[in-house]
């Protein structure tokens, strides 16, 4: 009997009332301890019942024998017990009420045929039982909005903050043990790992974060496709109202056979994928790095009416490669209006083409950020630009906090999509204004390219035809 | 009367006894004046003669008021004054025996109409003296032999690690001022801003590397060829003896558009462009992020024998996606040999196919470092594997710098190249583990697809047919 419910089980999973975890609870790395450890520094806000036959109290909480004997309302369990110990656990989780399973542990069909037949048992065990699973082979999830966390790895920090973008994949590289989540200040709603994706996939989480009003922006990593047809419905239907960003690996043929080495799936390579590029409004990524950046552009930035970029630089070399890249990625270079040109050199601007290189007037110039800021205000004004680019140099002490100042002081008026793209002889002093820009929902980046495809990825969300679908990202499709 | 005269031009430029600088001294900006700055912060070996009719003392130096009555051996005269006292001083070097004259100044060709005239008189001047010119419109030059910089803006550092790559670019973008040379510890030999290149060009300067023993690797950033036909001969010759690797810019029609308004030449596009890579060894580099971080893998690697790669990862995920990056790059992923699987096997990892995917196994592993070290060993070993990619995660404490202790170990055995994928959960923390390795030679990157493409770029130059030419990365030529 197949008892697949309805759009709803994700839900348990990132909103459960009370979380069992199951497995050991050694100092000092067991892996359920872990889990644990981290659900508190993290603050989850339900309660948590740590299971395990032979101890009593861990971190100040009451560890129960079995979960036939844990008390409340608990709604998912997190296992990282033994693989030959899951479908027992799975079949205690069924008669306990308990109708949502992260199974964390290795060893299923990502090792060999024995495993891929303890993987087959516990998924037909939890259909015959209508329960759902995430995993096997799984950090499982995070859930910005209550605290919850069930990664099984000790990390070195304890809040991620909170905002519209939610990441799900199918490794635990893309977890919070492996990325720099807070010194990068990602927004982030949702996280998941779908590690061996033997039962709830990418279709049940897009319709799950489709009506998830926290969430804005979606971004998947996929190396394999559960079901084709029910990820084009999904894709059809989520991305008509929010982005959709796709990372797919395994591309290559080689890269698939990889690929089902570590997670026991079958991947798609990249022909199969390429038209479910065409046939949705879903966005490709191209590498792990604009996995993690280009994101944050799509949930702060309004969506732009046209992909024509205005850009600022103070180099021209810069200039010069950023429309490569621009024209590269489906962007137009326009001219700007003779209004603005005019602007332009009454604020003594010689180059006021497009890109509008502020370089040589700067070096003249009393004040070079007044000059910057009224420069990006007029290109960004310009009727015939939809979206704008700005380099930034970013200098040391004072003229570092400046440059945060000119951003703040333009902000407010600006309607259109914009990207920094900042650099500068001090790293530590050109990430700081990267995070600070980041945190005022102006998108900034340490290179140039992953800044303009960031744009680009805006511009081709806005211009995908899509039946009826609303222009604007939105918050909740609801 | 055209007097080009030898190889031995770009010589004088970067080993001058004694250097003029004339322009303004004024404090705190002057241009002259922060010229003067850098050299004695960074050393300049040799006499340094600030000139101005006004002044008569800077910084500790005499200020004599004209080139005429500067004393001692004086070899090159750095510009920056106003565009239109430029031919006189021109006129002066010549008559002060000043064969090697850098226009720092603005405002010639890239400035319209009346700019070029004046560019092409000073031309005109340089050639029927006998003198030649770098720029106008440039920064200069960085000799990291004698200390010798010509950067007229401030900047907050005042080392280069000196080493075996060379820089030449078309932008100041690309120069000291404007990036993290002492954060990344790029090990430096030379480097050059071209400007509006109206005189010494690309193949003047890859004539001058060629022979320069100090030059393992040559970058070049370029928007417009000065020459077509002398560019190819020289890329022949040089490349043939070391790595070229070129960003060429402006590669789209709105992109070369784009260059000719800021240096005032006009853009080659990228097809005119591409014959050139097919015709010489030159490698191309796609991206600025590239143009800074692809060299130093060439530099400190030996060249691999073939193209076969052979990866070590902790995380699946990764391993898939390097897969993609090595294909698509031209590298190809070979099975290891059955030695190497049983050895892998013999060290408790399960997943031993290529990537070899160490993350199951670490986990359950007594000295995960251990395991580390050894199955890296074991491939890099294999008859079938030309060269390694290792993904290294970046714990913090003590995990982060043990990381460092097994490279350090297995340095010494390791005869083909590798590079490292380093991330982690603290930006900063990675950044230095980065650094480390880059300082022990072991070349390693904060992204992924840069250290699988620099990689490539070994393969792509040892196996470039060039006629007799070497397969090994030479310190000279000569």
């Amino acid at each position: 009997m197949d008892v697949r419910t309805s759009d709803a089980d994700f839900a348990t999973f990132f909103d459960p009332r009370g979380v069992a975890v199951v497995g050991s609870m050694r100092e000092p790395g067991g892996e359920a301890l872990t889990v644990v450890r981290n659900m508190l520094q993290f603050g989850f806000r339900g309660s948590i019942c740590p299971i395990n036959p032979s101890q009593s109290e861990l971190l100040g909480l009451r560890v129960y024998p079995a979960l036939s004997e844990a008390p409340g309302s608990i709604d998912l369990a997190m296992l990282i017990t033994p693989p030959r110990a899951v479908a027992g656990l799975v079949e205690q989780c069924a008669q306990r009420g308990i109708r949502a399973v992260i199974v964390g542990t290795e060893g299923f069909a990502e090792r060999g045929e024995d495993g891929a037949n303890l993987q087959r048992e516990i998924v037909g065990l939890a259909r015959s039982r209508g329960l759902r699973l995430l995993g096997p082979n799984t950090v499982g999830l995070v859930n910005t909005s209550n605290g919850l966390i069930t990664v099984p790895y000790t990390f070195d920090y304890n809040q991620i903050r909170k905002g519209g973008l939610a990441f799900a994949s199918q490794t635990g590289f893309a977890a919070a043990q492996g990325q720099p989540l807070e010194d990068r200040g990602y927004p982030i709603s949702k996280m998941c790992d779908f590690g061996n994706k033997c039962d709830l996939n990418e279709a049940d989480l897009l319709e799950y974060l489709r009506h998830d009003s926290e969430t804005r922006v979606i971004t998947l990593h996929m190396e394999s496709v559960a079901e084709g047809p029910g990820l084009r419905r999904a894709l059809q239907a989520t991305a008509a109202s929010k982005p959709v960003l796709i990372f797919k690996t395994g591309r290559t043929v080689e890269g698939a056979r990889a690929s089902s080495s570590h997670t026991g799936s079958l991947a798609t390579t990249g022909r199969a994928f390429d038209a479910l590029f065409k046939q949705t409004r879903a966005i490709r990524l191209d590498s792990w790095h604009e996995y993690w950046e280009v994101p944050k552009l799509l949930a702060s930035q309004p969506l732009p009416k046209g992909n024509r970029i205005g850009m600022v630089t103070v180099t021209g070399g810069v200039g010069v490669a950023a429309v490569d890249v621009a024209v590269g990625s489906g962007l137009a270079v326009p001219r700007l209006s003779t209004r603005s040109m005019d602007r332009l050199t009454s604020l003594g601007v010689h180059f006021n083409g497009n890109p509008v290189d502020l370089g040589p007037s700067m070096v003249v110039s009393q004040d070079p950020l007044k000059l910057t800021e009224n420069a990006i205000a007029v290109v960004l004004a310009d009727p015939n630009v939809d979206l704008g680019l700005v380099v930034l140099p970013v200098g040391v002490d004072r003229w570092a906090s400046a440059t945060i100042g000119v951003f703040q002081r333009l902000k407010p008026a600006i309607d259109k999509p914009l990207a920094v793209f900042a650099y500068g002889t001090r790293v530590s002093v050109t990430e700081e204004v990267v995070r600070q820009l980041d945190g005022m929902d102006v998108p900034a980046y340490l290179d140039l390219d992953t800044a303009v495809k960031a744009l680009a990825a805006a511009a081709a969300y806005a211009r995908t035809p899509s039946g009826g679908a609303s222009r604007r990202v939105s918050g909740s499709a609801r």
